[in-house]
């Protein structure tokens, strides 16, 4: 037997018993007569001690060779400790050792294994398991495992079923680029992996299952941006016989279910917004609600004078930045500066001071006077001291802009507390999305979401306009689950695959399954589905999904610790009857 | 709102109460002036009724259009029941109609959705979905999805982790034959989907996670056998800091805690049994006790007679079947050609009638007399009235081949019921196994096994001998869960390695990783691992495999409902870097 107890369990009630424990050396402290050992294991840190005076010779001798990370084995007695350490939970006991043993050397590890660790990010990927021993990276594991205990245990009493679905299923072009599996035993042909398990799911509803979740794995073959992976977690649900409103309030409940258990933070039902008036009051459909500075739109009270920028403008809008009144001319030049980054793209800013004593002094005196500047004010709800920041241009780039100027005063403002949630609900979005590319319109969710009742005669006209019975759960500014009541004719999904462009022959060969469980009864139906990396890591008071993931993969799609993806061998290649076919590289 | 109840909710305690329903049309029986319809769902079934003196005339003729498969709403009052009907939870009550919405019609489906339908495999499998509505399919996957939910709640309560493990990792051209996904960013690179999660749940112990699980998606391209998938899914498991017996302990509460909550079935502790013990008793290292029939070796008392059979064979053995022998001579013939199918392949079989008077009669009378048979009695443990089998040849082939009679004669006899769960561990595995056709060994479970201590310096002399620390846990002839403890540290990994065969070089291209991780501190530790799937299937008392998996591929490795896979176009494969190499067909 390896331990008695783990290095997080010992207390005062322990003094005296005989215990045997087993972990990792965290470090030693080697006064000569006397040494000290903090002994690590997943549960804490329990204090060790060698004292000349009543442990063997040979076992301090032993122990004087103890480097960082070594693997030990002591016996020893739980002693009272001289000066107790209120920071870990072990700390009023010590154990005094009588037997050591050495169960694996370890070389010094290649960054420190601490809180605040000097290991940079690239060393500590390659070493990720060393990175995993430390308390942060521990623990966002152990906290994702929680969390989605948690919501099984949550949609089990729910009635919810988990069903597996298949992970080796078919390509679809459509949409993001699949992952792709060539199949040794169907030569020339190829499994794809699911992007979701969207039409499987569907197909559970046709099959009567009710209420389905599972929560699974999905792949995307995109190019990364930062903090994408190519395979993501996915709580992904499913009902029948439901409303958009029933699938709102479970999914609610879910979540403030979640709130509750992990941080005891109660709130009493979810604010819910259409995602026109989100783009028109906060430029973006996942809005972060935790503070004000929402959009004033300020066409009527600021065209049709001489500014020209305006009046050639389709949007012009501003928010009122609190206390920004007294930035300085330096200052708000740079404010200016970084609307006109790349990454931003507002061609400048035009700025009001709202004085403390009611006056206005703005960047555009020369074209508005008080009058106009105080309807601007009102516009904005800007109050004394507040900096009015207006930028204009194309409706949707200029909501763009502004959106990331909220958020960025946020930011700077200290507004946006990691520890404050606040959910919401965006709802009716658009069906459809134009490219403005090709000029084509395609699905905003995904092709299998109904349209609003009434909508579908719009799609000939004004496809544009028809929304869709399509839901967002956004929480601080990120979307973390969203969902659709599904078409469940065959007739209405013949239509959308038509307006999405599909001839007919390309949607039965894609879809033919999915269509002909249609034609057997296919019930009313609608889900959501919960991205879970993102969710867990918001949850965590955290942004970087990576940090709550064992094995990420880095912006290249590459495993950095077991060096994949790699070449595969020609027996292997042939054997998948496929070659490569390089491109020339030159 | 689609409902107010499901089909399943309704009791006497409802009556007279006004209810909506939806569901799918089980059946309907038109009398001309009553209609009774039986409206399905998940939950249960609820008898509606249509009366003419009661319902709307429009409803009725509304009525009289549905067919089986519709998917229907009604609105109605719960009224008693005139006959009961005591099969079904609602068969109280039903519900008289006020209003009929048909919300989905159907085709008449390809086959009946009943418990016992007309349908054959294929047929169901390309309509999966509606073969997951017959209740056999459906409570199957419900079942599935309550073992999973217990065995987190244990595993959690256990303090384990559950961790997920990347899919997208790296081909390792030992074992069996890895799926691989071409890498678009990588060119020329590959990744390969899990056959199972062992090197990453071994770093997590290396990253000191002490207690993982995880129940997860494994990948194996084999030529697939009667009832294997290609994707399966596993129970998988990790502890530091443990000893066999620790990991035994875990998983045999684990086991123990599912028969009982799953079929209020206790057993106090399960019997332990060697590799060893169950080849020379069973035949079979994953032997079924639940019955006897325990194998009789006969070298000592039959061979160096006249009989030249036995003489020049490895191992003559023999089973006593009970009852055998009021076989008639015809019966026993049967038998002989039974083993001797090239699917068992003995070449002939003797065998003794224990008469009821004390008397024997056998096929080799003329070699033994009657008191060399009451030897061969008293080896098998045959008593009067039963059958003595016995089988000679080489000790492998005569054990497989009599442990085939012996699940035979079993199955004859009613001795395998499936509601009896008889677990078993079978320990102490041989490390190696010698491959016949190349003369090479490889490792019997994995290379990360760990041989008995001790036992290292034989690999060089007697590698057929080392045992490994390795346990199977066996439950009605299947193993359900088989582990290790694993080697902990490098220098007997490198030798382990060398055994097997591979080069230093290729042992750093493929498990680099972990040789370097065990650099860093490796703990002890060790794990197992279940067979989700099989494990379902024998607790739900079956066999099958695939009856317990919602969307399974077929012996081809294709899901015939999606028809997957399938050919990508060029496009697709040019980015990937790939083309098409297709073997000469001709």
């Amino acid at each position: 037997m390896y331990r008695t107890h783990t290095c997080g369990a010992l207390r005062t009630e322990d003094i005296d018993k005989k215990v045997t424990l087993s972990g990792w050396v965290q470090k030693t402290r080697d006064k000569g007569f006397m040494i000290w050992v903090d002994l690590r294991d997943r549960y804490g840190i329990t204090q060790l001690i060698f004292d000349e005076s009543r442990t063997d010779k040979a076992e301090i001798e032993k122990a004087k060779t103890l480097g960082r990370e070594y693997v030990i084995q002591v016996t020893g007695t739980v002693i009272e400790r001289e000066s107790k350490n209120q920071n870990i939970s072990t700390g009023d006991i010590e154990v005094l050792v009588d037997k050591l043993t050495i169960l694996n050397a370890s070389e010094l590890p290649p960054f420190t294994i601490e809180n605040e660790t000097d290991g940079g990010e690239d060393i500590r990927m390659k070493y990720r398991y060393l990175d995993i021993r430390r308390n942060p990276v521990k623990n966002n594991l152990i906290f994702r495992s929680q969390v989605t205990m948690e919501v099984r245990n949550f949609l089990s009493q729910e009635g919810f079923i988990e069903v597996e679905t298949p992970y080796l299923i078919k390509s679809t072009p459509e949409g993001a680029r699949d992952f792709v599996v060539p199949s040794r035993m169907n030569e020339g042909q190829f499994y794809a992996l699911p992007q979701s398990p969207q039409t499987f799911k569907q197909l559970l509803m046709v099959g009567g299952m009710d209420k389905y979740f599972q929560i699974v794995k999905c792949f995307r073959d995109e190019d990364l941006r930062a903090d994408r992976q190519p395979e993501f977690t996915q709580i992904d649900c499913e009902m029948s016989f439901v409303e958009q409103e029933d699938i709102m309030n479970v999914f609610e409940s879910l979540t403030k279910y979640l709130l509750k258990k992990l941080h005891d933070f109660e709130i009493e039902s979810f604010p819910r917004m259409t995602f026109d008036h989100a783009m028109k009051t906060y430029g973006n459909d996942k809005p972060d609600i935790r503070f004000g500075m929402e959009f004033g739109e300020l066409n009527k009270v600021a065209q049709h004078k001489d500014f020209k920028v305006f009046n050639s403008a389709e949007l012009a809008v501003g928010i009122a930045v609190p206390g920004g009144a007294s930035y300085t001319r330096k200052e708000i030049d740079k404010l200016i500066d970084w609307v006109k980054r790349p990454q931003v793209g507002a061609l400048g800013m035009v700025y009001v001071k709202c004085n403390e004593d009611g006056s206005y002094k703005s960047s555009v005196d020369k074209f508005y006077d008080q009058e106009d500047l105080a309807k601007w004010a009102e516009a904005t709800g800007a109050k004394a001291g507040d900096l009015i920041c207006v930028l204009s241009g194309d409706t949707n780039k200029v909501r763009a802009q502004l959106s990331a100027l909220r958020m960025e005063m946020a930011e700077r403002l200290g507004l946006r507390k990691s520890n404050e949630f606040a959910p919401l609900w965006v709802v009716d979005f658009p069906l459809l999305e134009l490219d403005e590319e090709t000029g084509h319109y395609h699905a905003m969710h995904h092709p299998f979401t109904s349209p609003k009742p009434g909508q579908l005669g719009l799609l000939d006209t004004n496809p544009g306009d028809v929304k869709a019975n399509a839901y967002d759960l956004v929480l601080n500014v990120n979307e973390i689950g969203g969902g659709s009541i599904r078409i469940f004719d065959k007739e209405t999904q013949a239509i959308m695959f038509k307006h999405l462009g599909f001839t007919e022959e390309e949607a039965k060969a894609q879809f033919g399954f999915l269509m002909d469980a249609f034609e057997y009864g296919a019930p009313p139906h609608g889900g959501l589905a919960f991205g879970l990396d993102r969710l867990v890591a918001i949850l965590g008071g955290q942004e970087t999904i990576r940090d709550f993931i064992a094995f990420p993969k880095n912006n290249s799609g590459r495993d950095v610790m077991i060096d994949a993806p790699a070449t595969l061998d020609n027996t292997q290649l042939s054997e998948l009857s496929i070659a490569l076919n390089l491109k020339e590289t030159e």
